[in-house]
């Protein structure tokens, strides 16, 4: 993997990854007069939560769903520049102009492809590999920074649940504090507990891809219609701990489930792709892919209302093993 | 305040709640064919975050946007029965046909009015002062059964956050477990924090409606673009502890808010409205409304998607400051 970093008009980081040897040198300049970049979100505490919410009213003029010939996201083409100066890419991230962090905390978009249309599914086994392998580079580098605390990789897919662009991309958050699911897994879920909870869950009625280094499978108590955790069987903190032969059979599965999720209706799943890894320097916690998805039936979504944005309480409308069969029914 | 207990079909309870003398006795009965009630939902435990998920396959039948003539929370008329065998009422509460929680919880519906096309902001202070004696009532019942360790009223109000029937209408749900939010409340903000930080907010830049026994406010750490608490100045627990004086002048404070609320934008505003209440028994717990909105501008909502659904971290691209402000000069 070579990785090649370089600075957008308004300062901004921007590094391509590539794969193989073939790939051109990424040398093309950003010629754009881009206007400075906007003051940084602001952390403010909740009192009655214990919790840090940022507050940045910036965001309010984020791109929002562009014409596919204005994606921000595509290769750059003479006299249409965009976030990405070179003609053709294979991953490229770059700081995001709209962050909702600031220093010491960062917002990262990680390209998966230069194709529009394509999705994250619909990548082959080298192209996720190498995704994976650049989210790994993200967690490390960003981990070691002054003041960040927890590195979150994740990608949002789908209008429904309010993704403003669709060419396939996830995103990198560098937090200067625990998030508060975190803290509370590591407050709940024991090392021992995690190991029984999978060893149950490989025995069980809800995997959905049983690998020789992973499981995913539809939780006991899922919160989400679909939702699948992807767990590996060796207890790794996070992705850059992942060896060589980890990475490659991650990849192989996590196509399959995304593949499976997207067989589950005639569209495409909206879907949240979360990576729950360890704060910086904490151990005791073992690195998890949590997808999932609001879609509760064709045409039907779960919203978070009253029990679950205003208590925390979630209830799902959908059996977990219904959706484990589903999805092992499902044709890839 | 007259109460008449009675039962539909199903053997579920209906309670109607009438002020005034002159509401006629409700002597209605219920003569549909209903089939028998479903079986309630299963709660799983989520050994990951030591919570709680109710499952409920039962509820994807649930009745879904019906057109207004169809309306079940509608008063029955001949040939044409609904959940509310009366041809006419105040306020009505039903055991929900198709709970999220079973025995020991419960799930009620209460009707705030008759009327289909109005909402609890353009109820009158003498009917919004019954709905407050209802929710009390409510609290006092369900708080009092075995099992039962926490009475959460809210209103769900607008397609955009999911509401299927369009009657104005809240919900009432008996948890057999402390909600993980208020949990949380109970581990971080004791009594003099909660009280230090009404102090603060009443002193400051962030009052929306300002009375001798509430202060309506916009919270310092918002994580909605829309989000007023109603803190009463008296260290209450729950509704039932609220004097007459307080229920009156917080009936006046909550149409206040309601109804700035619709006027921020051209249609009226989807929001939950959240009763924080103690837990049953439990003492270090201030009563609080949260209401939040998910507009954050017009044809713009906000989704929780991957940092807050994923992680717990909100971020709020509206100041709270600003949106004070906007509801301070909405007329309402």
């Amino acid at each position: 993997m070579r990785r090649t970093s370089a600075r957008l008009a308004d300062g901004r980081e921007i590094l391509y990854f590539d794969a193989g040897d073939d790939a051109p040198p990424r040398v093309a300049v950003d010629r754009r007069a881009l206007p400075p970049r906007p003051v940084g979100a602001e952390l403010r505490h909740d009192p009655l939560l214990g919790e840090d919410i940022a507050v940045a009213a910036h965001r309010q003029s984020r791109t929002f769903l562009p014409a596919a010939g204005d994606c921000p996201l595509c290769p750059s083409r003479p006299g249409r520049p965009t976030e990405v100066p070179e003609a053709a890419y294979q991953v490229a991230v770059f700081e995001n102009r709209f962050p909702a962090l600031a220093a010491p905390g960062r917002c990262e978009v990680v390209c998966f492809t230069d194709e529009h249309d394509a999705s994250f599914a619909t990548l082959g086994p080298e192209r996720a590999r190498l995704v994976l392998d650049v989210l790994a580079d993200r967690t490390a580098e960003l981990g070691a920074l002054d003041g960040v605390r927890q590195v979150y990789c994740f990608e949002n897919r789908g209008e429904e649940i309010g993704v403003t662009l669709h060419h396939p991309h996830g995103q990198v958050y560098a937090f200067p504090f625990v998030t508060p699911r975190t803290a509370r897994m590591l407050a709940v879920a024991t090392p021992e507990v995690v190991a029984a909870v999978l060893a149950a869950e490989r025995a069980g009625p809800r995997v959905v891809v049983a690998g020789d280094a992973w499981t995913a499978y539809v939780p006991e108590a899922a919160r989400w219609p679909v939702e699948v955790h992807v767990v590996p069987h060796r207890d790794v903190p996070d992705l850059p701990s992942l060896r060589p032969r980890e990475r490659d059979e991650l990849a192989v599965v996590y196509l399959d489930v995304l593949r499976r999720l997207d067989a589950l209706y005639a569209a495409p799943l909206p879907y949240v792709a979360a990576w729950h890894q360890a704060p910086a320097g904490v151990r005791g916690f073992r690195l998890r892919l949590q997808v999932f998805s609001p879609r509760r039936a064709a045409g039907r979504l779960k919203y978070l209302a009253g029990t679950e944005a205003g208590m925390g309480v979630f209830s799902n409308d959908v059996l977990p093993e219904d959706t484990a069969a589903r999805l092992r029914a499902a044709a890839p």
